[in-house]
């Protein structure tokens, strides 16, 4: 049995439990806030930052690409279900994505966005808390249409985002855009090859539980669940 | 025979050359100057950030993470020096310290020291260059001053950063000390455990290669070079 320490709507959160899901694995949630920096939960994770995974018996996994590194050494290979296939090119192509998905979309666009938009609506004003910033949105806005363009282009290139198989390049990616789909954020309509493939992974029985997650006052829009929209 | 784009003071890029020393493999360097996105170079990595490792017949290899992997995978576990450990706990440790410096010690000190202190003195002023920022270099040093005493928190506690045997943990992190010790910028009377770590790692023939870089005009303070400073 699993723990995951996590925020409903933290893009790197949702790619963990993309993981787990995928890896058929039940997990407990508990959903940490992390602007309050609790101090059991920075003592799991100096870095105090969602998500971390724990499992018995083992220190905590913090980060998302650390947590699929993880799963994938422990379920994924034993299992044959390889999200982070095992020919030594594929894996390079692999964590590269990870990396650009959880480190450079996630900075550029999706942190931004769900921070000024959700968690500043839970901050006190000392947290950092209040309206959100037009700059950071509209910056954040902009970024994101560049990161559909090279997911759409990926999409075009291959039959999954990091060649023929599904991988956690997939899975980050998804995870990303899934939260800022929400707020509906995401320019569907630029770019149909990206459309078409995130339509094929919001399929996917895994992702579901971030389906009927929701933020009471601020529902998605109509197309957000609608897995044909 | 592989080729590193990397810059002699990007402390991501030090400790890829550490990692590849570490496992004795010879390493073709091209200086890489990120802020000039050349072209070639953005086609070997969109993200257009050092280090990139080449290795024939495979994708490039971006940033120091990834190499630090593919190099264990490919010979670090076929050599059994394996600087990412293989029992689970331990790797997650290591995995968790290599993001810790890659990604905090980086941001928060190490990262803006350089940039402010060495790359700005290249930059034109369209790219970003100009005198160096004395609020960021204040910021930096005080983060460096936290960092420090963790680096030596772990120092006090175990035989390595990450446990009884050398990692890639203590690769990354004083590949990151090293390129802000060349600034005089590490206050190592701070903290004795730390600075008796440090000596160790920097004893490795492996660090010889970093202690020659030097840049015109800024020579390091006497101890850069000192083996028992």
């Amino acid at each position: 049995m699993f723990t995951l320490f996590h925020h409903p709507f933290c893009p790197r959160s949702r790619f963990a439990r993309l993981a787990l899901g995928e890896h058929g694995l039940e997990t407990r949630l508990v959903e940490e806030r992390v602007w309050e920096r609790r101090e059991a939960f920075v003592a799991l994770n100096p870095a105090a930052e969602t998500p971390v995974l724990i499992s018995e018996g083992l220190p905590p996994i913090p980060g998302a690409a650390i947590i699929a590194e993880y799963l994938d050494e422990t379920h994924g290979a034993a299992l044959g279900r390889r999200l982070l296939p095992a020919a030594i090119a594929d894996r390079i192509e692999v964590r590269r994505l990870i990396s650009w998905f959880c480190d450079r979309l996630y900075s550029e666009a999706v942190g931004p966005l769900v921070t000024e938009r959700i968690y500043k609506r839970y901050m006190s004003v000392e947290q950092g808390g209040g309206a959100p910033s037009t700059d950071m949105l509209r910056a954040a806005k902009t970024n994101t249409r560049y990161h559909l363009a090279y997911i759409g282009w990926l999409a075009r290139t291959r039959n999954f985002l990091a060649g023929d198989d599904l991988t956690y390049a997939d899975l980050a990616a998804a995870a990303h855009l899934s939260a800022i789909d929400y707020l509906g954020d995401v320019p569907w309509d630029e770019d149909d090859a990206a459309k078409a493939w995130y339509v094929r992974i919001k399929s996917r029985p895994a992702f579901r539980p971030l389906l009927n997650d929701s933020l009471p006052g601020l529902p998605p829009p109509a197309h957000y669940t609608d897995l044909d929209f």
